[in-house]
């Protein structure tokens, strides 16, 4: 516990900035679905980037921990408080710099909401393309720090893909600038480098987006199935037939059952799984590819078809899918959701034994997953009430995760390893690849004061706490992946 | 000087891997088109991973400089050898090791030749995409250090968005896994701080290589226009119209003369500037887009058009300005090839400051460039027997790159700083960057010996010599971009 108090910061900054009072530490003490709490030792909440700039800086001078945050949606621990630290939220750092729809680019401030970029680059026929199932709330911020995907990120990549550049305060109180506004950049990609580092390296400013044309038009298919690796091998054939559809899912039973109780997305009755597969670009184009989808499903063993006919049934669809997390946590009194990725052709073979560990641990899992890149997202279902089911939830999480490593694969696809699978970074990298992250670390961040305790294993951790959905969750107000 | 002998590093090898005579020396002097010799210490040829490693804990060990190099063909003065280190040859190590159809992925070591990739995966309906001019020669190594791009990263990207994983021995002797074998990989973007690395952190010694589908079918278009600018612009109402064309490029009077002369491209005659536009895809999508980019053609100025009937026009078409850079050596005893990045909506205003630049200095400049991303190629003519010209031609050269930054640019788009630029890389970041990638940098190598004098001003450098022809150029075995 550092002795060093959170006065000699207010005095830098405006009045009102500084929040040390418990009900302020109770309002940032979780973030997403994981089941850690924790009190912050203060809340600072800047409101221009050079108070920013002073915070950070203070921070570094006197050895003060901090945690970065925008809305707290991260699924991984990522942007839990320290005891001893402050948290930095960045919500008021929410302007739109420039929009620059000639050259297809946004410069925006961290704290800017996901779908915030959308809306005000549609004017121009233009949009954000990474897509979290938070995208209505979760900020820019946080989709850098976790390098977020989303269900269309299997056609447009990541985060990391739509970052041109940044401007960014290392957590040693640096203003540097990492890329540049084109794709083409010098030397190495700095800019991927601080993309998905977790808040470990510091604060990005002004982060440029690149845009994408939206498309001119979607045709979205909901397809049943009665098995699990039927659903799954139809995810092959459609790749292999060379279509690159936006995005393609899977739920399987539960997942439905959940979504369907949820937000009645009218998913096919008796499926064991079902497959959401969407086309996306000029009309022409899609007309062609709708045919070339049709005949590929045909030689499925689909039972059940359903084309999205307009904006509302396509709606309807995404619906179920994006409930699903919230969803299934009416199913159970308290879950877990993971996050790994297996070589895509190997899924139906990870599915199978998924479910072979859920049964020997005596505990259900409702599988979600990005079925086009591999990105599994197993839901474990328990009940915190009775002793030890905790425990062998994360017993069970951490089996799916070795599984993925075992399979050439990786133990998170899109919600970062944070505080849930920092134990397991070890089990993936070597000894020398390990101490090589922490030199980079280090670059930025030599005492090591920036989201600590996050990714690397061996710092202080918040408690692990019983389990409950965020506030906002119980709301309805966000769903996410 | 080191006062270090290479014998203490041939004893650790097996017989026949260290030279260090003067013939020897001189193979290695040059790299592509700069103007810069360098005779190294000597120049070593491992077989084997394991004698790459040896090697590189050799030079860790009692701080011998060594460059790195595959074929050589780096435009920047990337691969040059120092005076007192030595160069590491990769060309034996040159096996691919794993082709991956199911997962679309290729494990090759570093002196692999680009086009090889593409040819082995042929078998299987895949490809490498990254398609620089000197594919037929450069090493799969070397389009990682410098993050190589070609015509075709318009649509496609550069190396880096091509390359998934890697195995490493950094530059302080450390065998490290950067990535996977997926996209989505844990934390930031190690492999992507990788490449575009210029050899400054050390050697790949696996790399795992993501394949493309090839394409179906190509459309390919030649359309001469009075005025450079007029091609310009048919460049933005391309990409405006939302065509998002596999490659676009222009070529001015001089380049297309010089080109016509090396290879009898048929270019249309009295052209100020040809534009060259190539569809790839699916049959049904290519008749669709088709007719589509003919409509946007039409609406230029455009006073001719040919569109490659088969394969041999399609190659034709290509011929000429894959030759350009070697093809205008012929108009001029020397030549500097540059290489900056505009904003592509600034590419005219580049051009004609260009123009301007190049009378005032009354040194000739041919413009070839990838219009789609605001790459410019502008090559340098002089005659290095006439005192000074040399001097004004890098001064010119300087000038360019002056603008490029000027108008929110880059120094490099593909060929990377090296020698040759990098004075500039302070021009285009300021301190407190600069001094996190020299951070970087000590992460892997803490004892600068890794290509020294690269990148970064300051270093010592190989003297600039008088400029001529790398030997497989004059040979026309190369024709590099």
């Amino acid at each position: 516990m550092t002795s060093v108090d959170l006065e000699g910061l207010a005095r830098r900054l405006p009045a009102g900035r500084v929040h040390e009072d418990p009900a302020w530490q109770a309002v940032f003490e979780s973030d997403g679905l994981t089941a850690f709490r924790q009190h912050p030792r203060g809340v600072v909440i800047p409101q221009s980037q050079q108070e920013v700039i002073d915070i950070v800086r203070w921070c570094h001078e006197v050895g003060m921990p901090f945690v970065a945050r925008g809305s707290g949606t991260s699924l991984s621990g990522g942007s839990l408080p320290v005891a001893d630290g402050i948290v930095i939220s960045l919500n008021r750092m929410r302007r739109i710099l420039q929009m620059d729809p000639d050259n297809r680019t946004a410069v925006v401030e961290p704290g800017v909401v996901n779908l915030e970029v959308s809306r005000q680059a549609a004017a121009h026929g233009l949009y954000f393309a990474p897509d979290p199932s938070s995208q209505k709330i979760c900020t820019i911020g946080g989709n850098i720090a976790f390098n977020s995907g989303g269900a269309h990120c299997l056609k447009y990549g990541m985060t990391s893909n739509h970052v041109l550049g940044m401007k960014v305060v290392t957590a040693s109180g640096e203003l540097v600038t990492l890329g540049g506004p084109s794709v083409e950049s010098v030397g190495p990609d700095y800019t991927g480098l601080f993309v998905g580092s977790e808040g470990l390296f510091g604060i990005a400013l002004e982060i440029t987006l690149r845009l994408l044309p939206k498309p001119e038009c979607f045709h979205t298919v909901l397809v049943g199935y009665r098995s699990l690796r039927a659903a799954g091998e139809a995810v092959s054939a459609v790749i292999d037939s060379g279509l690159l559809p936006g995005a393609m899912e899977i739920m399987e039973a539960l997942a439905i059952q959940a979504a369907e109780a949820a937000v009645d997305c009218g998913y096919p009755e008796g499926a064991a799984a079902v497959l959401i597969v969407e086309l996306e670009g000029p009309a022409e184009r899609i007309e062609s590819e709708r045919r070339q989808l049709e005949a590929v499903i045909e030689q499925t063993d689909a039972f059940a078809s359903v084309v999205a006919a307009d904006e509302v049934q396509r709606a309807a669809i995404w619906a179920g899918r994006k409930s699903a997390f919230s969803a299934v946590g009416k199913l159970s009194p308290d879950f877990l959701v993971q996050d790994g990725v297996v070589p895509r052709k190997r899924l139906g073979e990870a599915l199978e034994r998924i479910e072979a560990f859920g049964k020997e641990s005596g505990l259900r899992v409702a599988n979600v997953f990005h079925a086009g890149d591999g990105n599994l997202h197993p839901l474990i279902l328990f009940d915190d009430s009775k002793p030890g089911e905790l425990e062998r939830a994360e017993a069970l999480a951490g089996r799916i995760l070795r599984l993925c490593i075992e399979m050439g694969g990786s133990i998170t696809g899109e919600h970062g390893v944070g505080m849930e699978k920092r134990a397991y970074l070890p089990e993936m990298y070597d000894e020398p690849t390990m101490g090589l992250m922490h030199r980079l670390r280090a670059a930025f961040d030599p005492k090591q004061i920036s989201n600590p305790g996050k990714m690397f294993p061996g710092a202080e951790a918040p408690a692990l706490q019983s389990h409950g959905l965020h506030p906002l969750e119980k709301a309805g107000v966000i769903f996410r992946e």
